[in-house]
């Protein structure tokens, strides 16, 4: 007998239905030939595996220390890992957490910084709110929103990031529709944005939780701020954070990941909020999973407390240094006698925004990609993903959505990948100019 | 200047305020000298340190291998050890994958099942739809099912588990209250349940595939079944689950964790569902975290595939035997004079469930509960945490919440523990008797 009757999902399940990273990850699994300049993965050769190793050496060499790893931990995560986390922010601030007004209790650890985000999106959103962003910006967090039923109103970008007077008129705009008391949310990647390369200047930095302030008149707006990509800066030193102009920690929730600086298969990321938010979140949190994997907690909290870690970081920037050069230069070498395509150098992360003419689409089911990945064979991923769609206004009200724009990453490949890919879309890109 | 704005949390975070749990954490971080019979956490010294470290070992001799672990997995969870767990499920039911009709596309690698229950949960619950439980049943499901803001509606159990009989009336009153569209979902603890200890019979397993089928008039009732416990088997084999009895997959959807039967600290368990209620969840989970814990992952699918799992399974099931064994001769001591005690035995996982006369409350704020902590210096879980309160009806229409009963559990303490934790509680229920 088959059953007659539907599965009835949930509203929500209907708000996250064809993620485009679903659609990304089987273009790769389908075409196992194709060179891949679009993984979001980091470099394999340089994962901590001797690092980690140590650490679990002395780990396991003790069966009590071993045996606490092998426990459930607490929900809000180990306490010896927080610990470490609070002069690892302040060495990264170059404050002490008393200036930073940080203590244990306000950090909570994640799977991941991705599940600190959604955990923030999920206790401080309901279907209708809105959340300002950058246009670009990664499109990850755009699904989250998303699948919450949540608004997402894009705000201009230059070279310095997120415009703060585009901010301010987008914040008029809203006010004059009666929309205010909709804003919960600015979402910034302060560094090296996933996927433009592009910091948010210092100065924007200090501006942005004055403006947040300034117009948290009917409840306040919170910015929730995503430092993924901040230890991977390759020019010069870690850069303040927007949470380090906000001593109170009332405006701005900061939240970091190991993913990208030391290993993302141990998917160790935390968030810092105030005491009320931390306490929203824990209690998610407890339901969700009471707690994120205690090895992971063990195992970075042993190569943060024996500097293996800070070791680790910098062996990486040179790592990615290199690769980011590699890329570069082989932009210049294939696309710069193409007219009408630039592109950014960032000064750390892992990605080259790079524009193509306007008649150039770059989607999905755009000739160019279709020709990049059956003929040349390589991949990258569609810039048009990386622009919101705000569900409140009509199709025809929506800003434009760019469409010519591609998101290179020279995480994965080597040097000779590289090289290799950038030649190959140079072809794809010339064959259709 | 202090911010004169509220934060607007969303409307689901004041649902899953003041959780019992926290309350029950807080309670054992400010009482360090009271013996816990009340604490959820493993047996510490059987942990398995020596399998975690050879697997370990194996894992990073290799440099490839190491690797692969330490970076991003996917979604779903690693391919291999889905592979292997099919195998395993096989196993625990004297069934091959494909009697079942499981591949692993059905199977979800979750941060224990918690993660699963709350996913499922997320996908499948709109606020105002009912799940229906047993009375007691899992109190960290229940405040899941709270913060989705779902209604909670009970049903009697017997020393066979929840009954069926009143499922069924359960069902003709909601659909004669014109309530049935609602019913989404019945959940399940099939082995020893947390907190009662009893396990559903064969026959009910069977019976309730029958009245969920039946009942799916409107849309699909989806049975949630929950098999944390299963492997903590003591007096006989691992019995069948309810996914057994339903070889097309499209009304049981079943979750198990290694939490209990290996490691609550890697934060591996998983799930099982139709293709449809699959790709929900893999949409959700990559919002949320885009995949577990990949070494974890890595640890598992070593343990399980050179057999250390079921040689460490083996040795477990032993020692809870032994501290099962220890706690009810414990309460045959202590408690067989004391009229009106009587308490189940259990063929499994980790609990004792005491039920008190009538007269003696358990409550947080009981007489009982503040003797028992404060002088008598040991701490249960009280019972009524394990009752739901139906959201949709008013106070005085509820059913009545048992009040007498405790959660005793022999996972944590020795056997000296336990012994010395009984005698302490039965002075402390004496005194009031």
């Amino acid at each position: 007998m088959s059953l007659p009757s539907q599965i009835s999902f949930s509203k929500k399940r209907t708000w996250s239905h064809d993620l485009p990273i679903s659609f990304l990850m089987q273009q790769g699994v389908e075409n196992p030939g194709v060179l891949s300049l679009a993984a979001g993965l980091v470099d394999q050769g340089s994962l901590p595996v001797d690092s980690t190793r140590k650490a679990l050496e002395a780990l396991f060499a003790d069966p009590k220390t071993g045996r606490e790893a092998l426990q459930y931990g607490t929900t809000a995560g180990s306490l010896a890992l927080r610990t470490l986390l609070l002069s690892h922010l302040s060495n990264l601030e170059q404050k002490s957490a008393d200036e930073l007004g940080i203590t244990v209790d306000n950090i909570i650890v994640t799977t991941g910084s991705q599940q600190f985000l959604s955990l923030a999106g999920e206790v401080l959103l309901d279907p209708g709110d809105i959340c300002l962003v950058a246009a670009p910006t990664y499109f990850v967090f755009l699904g989250v929103l998303q699948g919450l039923g949540a608004r997402i109103i894009s705000v201009e970008t230059d070279e310095f990031g997120m415009r703060m007077d585009a901010l301010e008129s987008t914040l008029e705009m809203l006010e004059s529709q009666g929309e205010l008391a909709k804003v919960k949310m600015i979402y910034l990647v302060s560094d090296y944005e996933n996927p433009s390369g592009l910091s948010l200047s210092i100065d924007r930095r200090r501006q942005v939780v004055e403006i947040a302030r300034k117009w948290s008149r009917m409840q306040r707006i919170l910015i929730l701020e995503d430092l993924a990509y901040r230890e991977l800066c390759y020019d010069g030193p870690v850069a303040p954070s927007i949470r380090s102009f906000d001593p109170t920690g009332e405006t701005v929730i900061l939240t970091q990941t190991f993913s990208k600086s030391f290993s993302p298969g141990l998917r160790v990321g935390f968030g810092v909020a105030s005491p009320e938010i931390c306490a929203a979140i824990r209690d998610k949190k407890g339901n969700d999973d009471f707690g994120s994997t205690n090895l992971s907690q063990h195992i970075l909290a042993r190569v943060l407390d024996d500097k293996l870690y800070y070791e680790h970081v910098e062996q990486l920037r040179s790592v990615y240094r290199e690769k980011r050069d590699c890329m570069l230069d082989a932009a210049d070498a294939c696309f710069s006698d193409i007219p009408g395509v630039h592109w950014v150098h960032p000064n750390g992360g892992l990605y080259v925004w790079m524009t193509l003419p306007e008649s150039i689409e770059t989607g999905f089911q755009s000739p160019l990609f279709q020709r990049a990945v059956h003929e040349d064979k390589v991949m990258y991923v569609p810039g048009e993903l990386f622009y919101a769609f705000d569900q409140g206004i009509s199709a025809e009200e929506q800003p434009a959505i760019q469409k010519n724009h591609m998101r290179l990453t020279f995480g994965v490949q080597n040097p000779e990948g590289i090289r290799e890919g950038m030649k190959r879309l140079s072809n794809a890109v010339k064959s259709l100019s």
